[in-house]
């Protein structure tokens, strides 16, 4: 396994000194920037997060600002979503695509004003496909990257830890935000995050950030705390799509079993978008045979005899189901839970089946 | 040194399994792609480089292809570059900036055809960039990412092994390009490449990607050709920018030493770019005293006593002059050759002397 030559363009977070004295042993890197993935073996980490609290650098979640009188005229060109319910203290999830339908990005959008907006984005560059358009169209918005590193607080005790810096954090609800007082300071605090156990996530200004983690790190003294990070098996698990792993602009938002987020607005894909529902394909979850896994690193064929009828892009073997767990794409033909298939995998072929939903 | 994680969305190039294979060390991460770090210690890289010839795997540099009546338009509204002597077999290099005029990116482009055009980019992304402009505005040209993966053949030797796979690719001149034959197949041939010690890129399409470079490997039997990649040590001492390290959206072209490339043509950041000539800080090459300096990961303060007057953003110790060789940004009041500094460097402070040019 080689090492990451670090260097300046691939950016530090305010959070790299504390993840590097935590003892990070595997770097990922997402939208130019270091995100951590592993700190010692990855089935620690999850049997970890599944029973206690973890804290996350995950600034990698840069935030695309909006701002100016066609900020909310912008956003709706970007997301085949209707965003007219959009208001402040709601996380909206949303695709966001190109002229072909393509996915460009799967952001949460939070409204701070009228005329101000975040797209939290995955690893994609969606900043300069916005300000690009923004250009082009002639729109009255500054499109901007703010100074804001999201930390994740993660697992079944998160509640807990939380209590105790933002006292008021455990009254939110699913995809709520609020603004919360950190000492002199209002931070944006919204229950979200990337896995299935529960948790918030933390909108920290840059130059807050080591304070903020010191001070949830103490909170968590006697919750077990641990410095974490987005744990690849319980994500697959939680059927949770990774851009870029699972979803490319080769892909449409119905492909990506996201059809529940296009309302037919008038965003820039919509006439794309309108020929591709129904899709004749989709992503699934899936059980795969066989000895533990080794790291998915391309699209690994699934196959039906010797018809190729999709492909797995994120695969790890899981503990807690006994099982190689998947996600993957696959053709309407052959997508109804309980096919059995056989994934190409690069070290012996191996049996696969298609899930209804979901392991978590 | 913690490991990079591999998974499918930091892609894999047609060149992966051979780089693998010859043993990489280390691995950076460019344009969401793997781009080879080291292959042992950078020392022994950078002496054979400046004595042999090395195989780079620099399919990072991706291709984004303009195509369409409006591609030369959408392209001189890129940059402040004036192309209209832009034309088959010539590469040209152009900085790419946002209306701001700041840095987006320092590609050098190819002209295949009037209504086709490729910009092989530095790590940043043009290409969304270049879509939003022109579906903003409402060009007719489509942009794309073809599968063209850059090889380089660099070193003192590259001409004795290109001759031997492209008869006349010797015939080139700097920066010419022209299309070569390889089996049954048309490839474009430049010489160009990220050193200084001369050498050749080929523009790869995908599939002929193991066929090409086995090939390579072959007819640099006897010329002692050994797997390489863009070198830290030998591209600060040839002065040669690294966008992402040295650039940033933060500085000009200007800025950046590139103002010989600002004709005030019509880009999208003109109106700002005739506002920030003459700038008051410019890229130079600095020699530092001291150990071996430990890696680059942020920028390092330049000091004039208690002022700052710059950062150091690329530095690595140079076997050759037994200094520490850096590139980094100084204000004008500092900028002349021969001024001494202080590097506030992570580990002590270290003197260092701004150079009249680059080392090579």
């Amino acid at each position: 396994m080689a090492v990451l030559a670090r260097a300046r363009r691939i950016r530090e977070t305010p959070f790299t000194t504390r993840v590097l004295a935590a003892g990070v042993s595997a770097w990922s890197v997402y939208n130019r920037m270091l995100l951590p993935a592993a700190f010692g073996a990855v089935e620690d980490d999850y049997r970890h997060l599944k029973t206690a609290v973890q804290i996350w650098d995950v600034s990698v979640e840069r935030q695309v600002e909006l701002r100016g009188p066609d900020a909310a005229r912008l956003v709706q060109m970007l997301t085949p979503r209707d965003l007219s319910r959009l208001k402040p203290g709601r996380c909206l999830y949303a695709p966001v695509v190109d002229p072909a339908g393509g996915m460009l990005n799967d952001p949460v959008i939070l409204q701070l004003a009228p005329d101000r907006l975040w797209l939290s984005v995955a690893d994609g560059d969606v900043m300069l496909w916005a300000k690009g358009l923004a250009h082009g169209a002639g729109l009255d918005v500054a499109v901007s990257e703010p100074d804001i590193n999201p930390v994740a607080v993660q697992g079944p005790l998160a509640d807990d830890l939380m209590a105790r810096v933002f006292t008021a954090a455990p009254g939110l609800k699913f995809f709520g935000w609020d603004w919360f007082d950190f000492g002199a300071q209002r931070v944006i605090v919204a229950r979200s995050g990337y896995s299935k156990q529960g948790g918030f996530e933390i909108y920290c200004p840059g130059p807050l950030g080591p304070a903020l983690w010191d001070a949830l790190i103490e909170a968590g003294r006697g919750l077990d705390v641990r410095v974490g990070c987005p744990n690849l098996i319980e994500r697959i698990e939680g059927g949770l799509l990774s851009y870029g792993n699972d979803m490319t602009p080769d892909d449409t938002p119905f492909d990506c079993g996201l059809g529940r987020y296009c309302d037919g607005a008038a965003c820039v894909g919509a006439a794309a978008l309108a020929s591709a529902d129904p899709p004749v394909r989709q992503i699934r979850s899936l059980a795969v045979g066989g000895p533990a896994v080794p790291p998915c690193t391309a699209p690994w064929p699934l196959m039906a005899g010797d018809v190729r009828v999709g492909q797995v892009t994120s695969i790890a073997f899981s503990p807690d189901f006994g099982v190689n767990v998947a996600l993957g794409m696959v053709a309407a033909s052959h997508w109804a839970a309980g096919t059995a298939l056989t994934v190409s995998a690069p070290d012996q072929p191996r049996p696969a089946e298609v899930r209804a939903g979901s392991f978590l």
